[in-house]
């Protein structure tokens, strides 16, 4: 059986649209059946042809329209992908839920906590699958490192060091170029955030999804450059987990040599694990007093839940396309699993509940910064 | 415009037939609409099935079918992907032509240098495109290095230095596991050669695609082990391009610590370029006297002919799928213009003619190991 | 003209005495005259010989004789090297001064604030020389870092990122040895951090020399493991620099994988620079949009402060004792000027005045620590 | 007891003598007692004083006068190191040896391979100590490879792939300087190889003190730029150890991007080991099918017979004056015990043998490159 979506945005060339829809095809679990990809008519029947839609009544030139009509149909989609702006997440995502369709979204869930929220209810009230792209929790070798910290290899976390710096704002603000960045600065559109909501969350997650541990507290101070932009470019944020296990965050778009460099180092009583985007397949162990491993994905010493996110031999790179994909994956096989009345052999990807939080996070973060970089609650 | 594909092989599940796959419908610029995947018929009829064949009609039995019926169609596959073993290459890629259909094809070109002269004479005749895929040559950064040499960069070249070291038959024997591994090592299935024609041709293409140059003579060394193996498992070549240009080629299947280790460094007079499979998107350029720079894929800094080899942004990897897709990219945009009576804006396959000279480096290679490793003329 | 010094400390075998001896020789701009190595005699003496003392008579039994008798002598040293731990360096150093002769000490200062004042007035008064050993600082690439920043390389510096990270306490704690190590946890004989003092302030000079900054404020949160100990082992700091320039500093004595890992990262507006001792004698450039350029000690690219301190041809790798060379390196250079008239043609090094300003480092970090991690100023 | 060691040559401001003095006088089991650094008289005085050669008498003006002076003297030197040009080191180490004197040379051992075999007669008949410093042997983690191999860890090797990359030939070419580099480039003065000579035996006698094999034939490919040069810049040589062990070997003065970049790679029937001048107190160790492991210098993991080489706490860089402190130390380690009729607890340096060894592997490379690269016997 496979699974029939369709997605709400993506036609206006933004390469994250190409990435959801490569993603969610990968593994001939699911097909692209249905969209409404951009508002002008005629590059989004343009975008339903080249994407294989065959029946072009499928091809719909507004979202609700598509809820609606897909709803009839006894074959209709039965998730749908929404990778539009921030700022219209929310009311789709509620639309389709309405009608009863599952969801996948690009990150962030929605443009405010409130919203956030309200999609979580929703999902839970309906029962229906809300899962979120947060990319880089999808390398295999995350889940390996999920797999290990469960399994005792590291002992009790003690700290964890996450980072992502980037130097997209800097760059291409002295380029004076980028009318596609412009809306990135608009607090109208974005919301209350840059970098953190930007790319801070994706550590936040990163963090969760890999640990396994929930940040409790933060304590947050932003940084600003070009000094007068809206919204902050810098972000380092001490975070609290309880149980003293403490951490750190640190997210920039303003680093200069670092383009996509989001790391993780997580340090326990009995070893520490390290994981760097540059390398996305490698992931370091080192056990108290030894060497340091560097493992390697898909190698038949790594864990079946990591080595089923692989599908090249060990040495052969997979990338952001492939991370994309294992997020659809485990979403993907959820689904089935629910559909056929199975329990899912393993699935792992964030959904609206890791949203939420993860919008909970950002407004913490916000908070801590304007009071003078105090200790905020995150719930 | 889209292009119609077939495609052989490729349903038995070998990773190498969903390489192919994907990589060929990765910019939609092609569309797979027929096949025959295996033999087994079932199977057959459930990967077209599955891979989204909507005419079923179009599942053949047998490759010969295919090939006739496809080409009394007018909406018939315009090129048929060869993803069979070896020794089946060349009947398979005679019998298409033979019928006018175009030809991407996995390497090596075919089972003996006399097959493969037949395929690239075959080919000239009918005018007919035929591309191979030798992977590594496909990562966009390769495509700079070519045009950086091109531009004197790095001034007139003077040495090379290839290694391509895995560990994959050392480790596998150890585990006397791999039924699929065993014809890897069947001199009547593979031909006179193993570690030099699986993966020393990578390296002589890889060589010839990054530096525009041709190896001229070959001085080889084949080692077997484990001993009693009918096959070399590690090769070193020296080479010579004329000219006074020298290099050496290392292959390796038991050099422990390695997975798909392929790496080239190119030295000249006035720079040099160095590229390893590790972080496929890396580019090492030195110029003389100077520091070491680390180019990234993508940056505005690279040039267009490796940037239109680029999905996503710079610092989001790409890898063996998108190195794959690359190739199809030029050959599709190849065959597109010739269809159209354009000119391509660029493209840069591997085609008959290089896996003829690859079976000419292959022959050579074996012939200066059983003669005493003396020099042996490629052509 | 050659110095002459005397030697603190350094004769009970730990390694850090032998470094200093070697470090003030390396250049043959010092030779060890006198000393007082330890306080059992016999050993005393015998470590006086080995060092070649030639004249017994200047192998004294306790620090004050030396100082004394030193004074006296027309031929007297002109240094003194402490290298006693922590507690006794404030009555060491004062000692030496009191009697006229210039002060090389290790790091850190003193035992608190007010004894590192009293040391920096002393030396202020008699007009004296006073370094200090933070290791780091000397290596020759952090030259040519505050060298091109001087230049406007990187621009206006925006932020910062330095880190320390260590598993000596949570190594050596798991294998319940190190009696060397127990006096490190005695807050009567460290003072009142562990991890802040001990390597915190590496960082916190590491900055200071690397970039010309000065930290204002600091926001600190101390880490405990294990939970028993009675000081910090694991340190993350908030830095302010004025200007809404900023950092962070991350220091661990607990970070399995990590044996000496200090790394600064330094982002402004036109470019970056980065350093790991990890590879001491590399240097990391970026230029806004351009590619990471590697700069290695002593090519001629590099500055002449830089190449004033490396010895070798580039490549072949100084390390750590050299490092401390370099320290001593430019303080004999100064002392040498000084003693013969002249301006020193370049020296950098920690002076009295940086530990000092250490010690406030600290003292702030404890007591933004202990107040709920609030910010701090360090003057 | 310290011995005493006079040295010739080391006068002329060439890095190398300060290396050797360094060395020597590292650990303190030798004292620079006598000398004769350079003919000029003026400046050979001001070198012993500047030495700290109390007894001004001992400051020869010639090393005939040296060796023949000190012979007579009951506390004359126990050791000579000869640091002057290779045309010399045959006479001077003749002459030394005649008078009894036990001998530490610069390699290479001699001019060419006859004299190199009269000083290793001599040493023999004379029962005489003579080591020569092939610096990268004396790494601290090479000599852990050394005990992993002899126990077992990486199983039988099969092959050894050896590189050693430098820029300096054509990088000081093209800046037309280099006054010091004119000599080496004259056969007359070096003898009939460059590349070969100078940094090939480097990379032959890593092999033979890391791995314990000896190489039995050679296959050598030589090439010259500048075009015009009369010797080799840049030298291949395919290796037979016999029992069908190979390897390569790459060494080359026109590499541009490397300083100094000597490496190996040993792979065995169970594992490999990988050591990199790049980070020298690193080697990475793969058991089959196992992660890579990262060893560190001085980490209990390590053997013995490695950490009795490190000087530092782990993770504390020690670089090229340390590995020739190392030989130095093996050196004086085996002369005290022979002095003191003990049996040495551990010694591993180079010696006249593994000198004549590297005369004959050059004088075999120069053979078989000349002949048209065929295999030539070392022995």
């Amino acid at each position: 059986m496979e699974l029939r979506f369709g997605m709400v945005g993506g036609g206006n060339g933004a390469f994250i649209g190409d990435v959801h829809r490569h993603g969610a095809q990968m593994d001939d679990l699911a097909v692209l059946t249905a969209g409404c990809f951009t508002r002008n008519p005629q590059k989004n029947l343009e975008a339903g042809r080249k994407w294989h839609i065959h029946d072009e009544s499928r091809i719909y030139p507004d979202y609700r329209t598509m809820a609606e009509e897909e709803a009839k149909r006894e074959d209709g989609i039965q998730f749908v992908v929404i990778t539009t702006p921030n700022v219209s997440h929310y009311e789709i995502a509620k639309c389709f839920m309405e009608h009863g369709v599952h969801v996948m979204c690009d990150k962030p869930l929605a443009f405010n906590l409130e919203q956030a929220q309200e999609l979580e209810k929703i999902a839970k009230e309906k029962d229906l699958l809300f899962g979120l792209t947060y990319t880089y929790t999808g390398y295999a070798v995350i889940r390996q490192a999920r797999e290990m910290i469960k399994a005792g290899k590291i002992g009790e976390i003690l700290h964890v060091v996450a980072e992502y710096p980037q130097d997209w704002v800097i760059s291409s603000l002295v380029q004076e170029k980028s009318d596609q960045a412009k809306w990135r600065f608009d607090p109208q559109i974005i919301g209350a955030s840059l970098c953190t909501g930007d790319i801070g969350t994706h550590l936040e997650q990163l963090i969760a999804q890999s640990t396994g541990l929930t940040i409790k507290r933060v304590l947050a101070r932003f940084d600003t450059y070009p000094r007068d932009l809206p919204l902050e470019t810098n972000t380092t944020v001490l975070l609290d987990f309880g149980d003293n296990i403490t951490g750190t965050l640190w997210a920039s778009q303003i680093a200069i040599g670092y383009e996509c460099g989001i790391k993780i180092r997580i340090f326990g009583t009995e070893g520490s694990l390290e994981w760097s985007h540059e390398m996305p397949g490698i992931l370091k162990y080192t056990k108290i007093n030894s060497p340091t491993m560097t493992l390697s994905a898909n190698r038949e010493y790594m864990c079946p839940e990591s080595r089923r996110l692989s599908r090249l031999p060990a040495g052969h790179p997979e990338g952001y396309y492939e991370a994309f994909g294992n997020i659809y994956h485990s979403f993907c096989e959820h689904l089935l699993a629910r559909l056929e009345g199975r329990e899912p052999e393993s699935y792992t990807y964030p959904t609206v509940e890791d949203g939420v939080h993860g919008m909970k996070f950002v407004k913490a973060c916000v908070k801590s910064n304007a009071e003078g970089n105090i200790w905020v609650n995150v719930d």
